[in-house]
């Protein structure tokens, strides 16, 4: 099966000086891939033929006739075994690989955000597998969440250094795909130092995040849109934001006139920071947030009678894997529930889900089937994702985690 | 099975003086109703309990026992045999209960829009099933999509009289459902008189729309968040609209500062309305539009070395029912090779699907691959549906027919 070695490569890698070793795909393997799709599963390549390539190894993705594909990073211990990086074959990934490829993000960031707080890389869908880069100002926060970027993080750190001269770089360790891919946990400061929370603007207002140890990177980039969208229809009324973590929705209803807002989070250290954010912005009068369960805070105001023009539900996520997803669905169907039972007669509802596994229409399902159970009518004003920093993968629809409704409730 | 006539009503119809007749759902077929969907199907009401009662006739749902679940229109001829205008069993239909979900409709559009310029009702996801109301300015244009509906038109002209007093209500008969309803295809002027094509303020420009003859309406609505994020990306550059009917994404793109902009259409009635808009805009010399097949004008840039930094490609839909969609879904994946082929490097396609029938996961596949056809690659930048003036049912996601994907091309 084998055609001229001269034209596709040969069996032996490396084959050249500078070259990078091939890993081959099984017969018949190459369709999706050759579509555009990122990845080899490890079903679908030839593990005989890439015995003794380590994790994280850069490689040439061949066809078993030897025909490349393009250039990706190896892992033979994961269920995605390369993940393309280039579709030349001969790509070399180098500094300025990595430098025009951030280039190429940050192009994208400025056309839609004025303000330099957002996700400046978001993985796959900006051809860096693996990496998430998080930009607070001059403050970057990194996660490389597969072997081969973590080996190339010395080069991304100097690449970034070029292009933007950040004054601090964190290196987040605590995902669960770092794991995954045996990458050790801890979390570092690469360049600079930080001592505090660091400032995130968004329109105007100022916020704070724990880069170091909040959830996720210390901000929720992915609802600025939403945020805004939301904000407004509180005003000169009562809102409610349970998993209200640092403020995001509270802090922008109050600014944007709503009366009183409530937001209520399980970390106290979220709250600190949702408060801190409340204070700076001079609308600490008007927001309260305390530590409760969102469950519990939702059963008493149903009980006690408070009813809000605008709640905000935006929980953690509640199926980390597949398994989960059916006790996720009734989660999210009774949040639901719950919520809408405190909105006032045309008031509003935004529920949000982040489980990669849970499906957008499984999600607006039960959405629809918890505000049945409360007797009430409604409709869906707005269904969103996250923000344009976070584009999909044209190949990885599965990717777009994030899931928002927009109700309102008679 | 019939419990107590004198607590859930009789199998006679009408019972009462005032009350209307029953229509009674097959044993176990209300579960789905009770949780909130607005339909019985035809195959879920006993027939032979409804004999007599004509097509439009308002009767009270009723479960085998007799229990009310509330009160709709009944047709016998179409696979949709009742919808329901109110869970209230004893509601009353009238110009009151009409003006109330008008009302209600409207104080909605208000929030989310300056100028009185949208879709004022949504059919079911506004408690008025079956009516299509849009608003331009002074100008009302009625879609009544169902038996029940036309029926009750006399009541709604009334009732949209005392809400919003309109210089004009243009009746619309055109529509594919109401010929399935067994409904005249004749257009009429209700009140007023119109001479000439209706103007359409969006963000302060002022377009043109035919509001008795175009497609639909004779405007777009359901597009305006789409034009307005989409426009400012041709800033300085070069924009193609295929598709592009009176001119609402070409026109946006000029004014938002796209330095040439090519309008492509088969029909030249739009095309005479989307001139005039950009004249009246100041904006002909940027803006040019002509006669032509939207894939012939694509083969012939990609021919010619055309290249544009925005593509716009909103077709009208490509499946008309279920058995179109296999033959639908090839024609968006040529679209996209066709469009992705002119894009510029690292210029944005947007792309559009209105078909009912096709899925939204369907369509991003088939976009995907089409641009995977060209060897490029991109991500997905945005994914949206139609404005907050098209809300949707909860219980009906399938009406969300607007499906739109905004692309980045390397």
């Amino acid at each position: 099966m084998l055609t001229d070695p001269d034209t596709f490569g040969t069996d032996a890698a490396p084959a050249e000086a500078g070259q990078v070793p091939s890993v081959f795909l099984k017969a018949g393997q190459d369709r999706r891939i050759s579509a555009g799709h990122p990845w080899a599963y490890s079903n679908e390549v030839s593990i005989d033929r890439a015995a003794g390539i380590e994790a994280g190894t850069l490689v040439t993705l061949r066809r078993v006739d030897g025909k490349p594909l393009g250039v990706g990073f190896f892992n033979p211990h994961t269920l995605i075994a390369v993940r393309l990086l280039s579709r030349e074959p001969h790509a070399h990934i180098d500094k300025a690989f990595l430098a025009n490829r951030l280039q190429r993000a940050l192009a994208l960031r400025e056309r839609f955000y004025t303000e330099p707080y957002y996700r400046l890389v978001h993985a796959e869908a900006d051809g860096l597998p693996g990496l998430i880069v998080d930009r607070f100002g001059s403050v970057l926060v990194v996660q490389t969440n597969a072997a081969g970027m973590e080996r190339l993080q010395p080069l991304l750190l100097d690449a970034i250094d070029s292009l933007l001269a950040p004054t601090a770089i964190v290196l987040r360790g605590d995902s669960q795909a770092r794991a995954l891919e045996g990458l050790p946990a801890e979390t570092t400061v690469a360049r600079g130092n930080l001592s505090d929370a660091v400032e995130v603007i968004e329109d105007g207002l100022v916020f704070y995040a724990d880069v170091c140890a909040g959830q996720k990177t210390g901000w929720y980039f992915d609802q600025r849109p939403n945020r805004a969208f939301v904000a407004p229809l509180a005003q000169g009324e009562r809102m409610l934001d349970v998993f209200c973590h640092t403020g995001g929705f509270a802090i922008r209803a109050a600014a944007a006139g709503a009366r009183e807002v409530i937001g209520v989070d399980s970390s106290d250290s979220a709250l600190m920071l949702a408060k801190r954010a409340a204070t700076a912005a001079g609308l600490d009068r008007r927001c309260s947030f305390a530590r409760e369960d969102a469950f519990a805070a939702l059963t008493r105001f149903a009980a006690d009678g408070t009813r809000f023009r605008l709640v905000v539900a935006d929980p953690p996520p509640f199926a980390r894997s597949r398994k989960d997803v059916p006790s996720a669905l009734k989660g999210y169907r009774k949040l639901a529930r719950l919520a809408a039972a405190v909105v006032e007669p045309g008031g509003f509802l935004f529920i949000a889900s982040c489980s990669h596994a849970v499906e957008a229409s499984a999600f607006a399902r039960e959405v629809a089937l918890g505000i049945g159970r409360t007797g009430r009518t409604g409709r869906l004003i707005r269904e969103s994702g996250a923000g344009p920093d976070h584009p999909q993968h044209l190949h990885l629809p599965e990717t777009a985690y994030l899931k928002t409704l927009l109700l309102q409730v008679d």
